[in-house]
């Protein structure tokens, strides 16, 4: 399992008041995990920027592009701060959904909500073929959907490419019940660009690609555009699957047009929508969606060759393993309801999909 | 179609600068609807009460008993605030989800959602029996549910029970789309107790009983307990159904845990719990659950006599009536799907049901 630490030197644990910024050349430490600060007290002058100005002492998602509405968490403890080449990282307890991360402003991760995204996202597309046996997961460098995606025996070789390092080795330090994944023998992390990797991957390689990554406005745009899914599909072999994060139904369905559309050109097997509910989700959001409102979906596609009929799993999950924590969210009746979506949805994208 | 006016007496439509507090005299008048005033220039000790004052010119829910999470809603214009003999009545105009309708400080009704909730609610147990007639709705004053009862032609008696006339008074003045739900001939308000209202009920009177409530903790927690329950159960024929407003899977299972168990005591047919999503609900929330997670659930239950499987709805719905507006979120899938639960939920949910 290869593995990058350099770009933790750039980072810094905030143990002292008042919060400060990240300095050069500090390292995290273990025995120092849980001294992070209050910001409760703090005055406003000295709270970090990821730390919102409007409510002392929360952590909020207020974006000037959609100014109208706000999601806050009460900040009990910055844990971490750091910048990493990429972005900026904070991770905070909060007084209702555990540990929290944070990246550039945005919540990525609770403690409380994320089996629902993660469990979601990895058994969609993998308990909807028969014996999965090499997967790729492109972002996800938090480790929860490794997690989840060991749980399936038939699986070989897990491959990950997760472009910022200090995501997976805070991840490490903070979130073990999501980094977990890292320690399943069959991961090999690759830290780098999920897009340059795709391309260099030989064709027919994975029977499942499944991207967790941020919105289709903003960095990641190129992840939701045809090159992208061109990459993708080549990547899979014949009746292969992926499964790629696509917003929330209730904010942005021109976006979930767009991409159904792009992926009706590009995956000739079949394309389909599906959703489900996570409290502070959408998650990793831009700009424009940089709010809550509990909902968040997937598209799933097939390449040409063996149909997939998503909608009824034939690749039951193997839940008796007694090492693994069950199941929290998933089941297969779960499974299929989340292909069933609200009429105003349901128009939109049914007429895409043709 | 009774109507009782007399309590807008009470109330004051907000026509200008400061925010001012509700004055005895003041009559709605349709002339003055959109001259609201704008509360973001407002000092915040002239705020209204009801105004968070965390962010000035933000409508926010933050519960002194559940401090970890707010929901805010930025506030274009305050359009009405009152005082009915129930409670403090506020409607404003947001600058993303329509108008909002609050009382006691707590969002009722979005413009922006409200089809989700209204739909589901009123149609989960009208499509799982066959040629309902006779429908009772305790609460529900917006006039929405009303709406959708009245897409079914089978329906020849609407009977609603809503304890404060201002509600009613006020959403006929700011919510037309709801409020045109009193405009059916069919549907027979009264104003007053639905405890009370149900108890002098002849046994067997309806076919089908809507539960428009507030939560169980608080005011309205009557309405989920045993002899509540008691008197739908008598209310009801042999096979009819009751849908109650149920709380989120996401925030208290212990709760949904004692109704299920409630109910499964007292309704001899069958006893589901169904959930959907709705961006800005729990509505009408108790302090403890005074924020918003997007979802929202119901109990349905039957009582003995012909079984119901509310799973699969055996009544469709005449959707091809020209003059009403087309159904935004339900349809007969996710009707179905509304009954499949996270792993988490299903376990304890199933525990009780048996």
């Amino acid at each position: 399992m290869a593995e990058e630490n350099g770009s933790v030197a750039s980072s810094a644990l905030v143990s002292d008041l008042p919060v400060k910024r990240s300095r050069e050349g500090e390292i995290l430490s273990d025995n120092n995990n849980e001294k992070g600060i209050s910001v409760e007290m703090v005055e406003d002058s000295k709270v970090p920027e990821c730390i919102s100005s409007v409510i002392p002492g929360w952590f909020s998602e207020i974006s000037p592009m959609w100014p109208g509405e706000a999601h806050s968490l009460k900040v009990e403890k910055i844990l971490f701060q750091g910048k990493s080449d990429y972005q900026n990282i904070m991770i905070f307890q909060s007084s209702t959904y555990g540990k929290v991360l944070v990246l550039d402003g945005v919540i990525q991760v609770t403690e409380r909500d994320e089996c629902a995204y993660q469990e979601m996202i990895a058994h969609l597309p993998l308990c909807s073929i028969p014996n999965p046996k090499k997967v790729l997961v492109i972002g996800g460098g938090d480790g929860g959907v490794l997690r989840e995606v060991s749980r399936h025996s038939s699986v070989e070789q897990i491959d990950i490419c997760e472009i910022d390092g200090m995501v997976v080795d805070v991840c490490k330090q903070f979130f073990p019940d999501l980094a977990v994944g890292y320690e399943d023998p069959r991961v090999n992390l690759h830290v780098g660009d999920g897009v340059a990797f795709l391309k260099a991957v030989p064709e027919g390689t994975y029977d499942a690609v499944i991207v967790d990554s941020s919105d289709p406005i903003g960095p990641a745009q190129e992840l939701f555009e045809k090159p992208f899914f061109e990459s993708v599909a080549k990547a899979l072999r014949p009746g292969g699957v992926v499964c790629t994060q696509a917003e929330s139904i209730w904010l942005h369905m021109h976006i979930i047009e767009d991409i159904v559309s792009n992926c009706r050109q590009i995956f000739k097997g079949s394309v389909n929508y599906a959703w489900t509910t996570v409290p502070t989700y959408p998650r990793q959001a831009s700009l424009i969606t940089k709010f809550q409102i509990g909902v968040i979906g997937f598209m799933l596609c097939s390449t040409a060759g063996p149909p997939v009929d998503f909608k009824h799993p034939v690749n039951p999950i193997d839940d008796d393993d007694s090492q693994k924590a069950p199941l929290k969210f998933y089941n297969k009746q779960i499974h299929s309801a989340a292909f069933c979506l609200p009429s105003f949805a349901k128009k939109v994208i049914d007429s895409k999909s043709k």
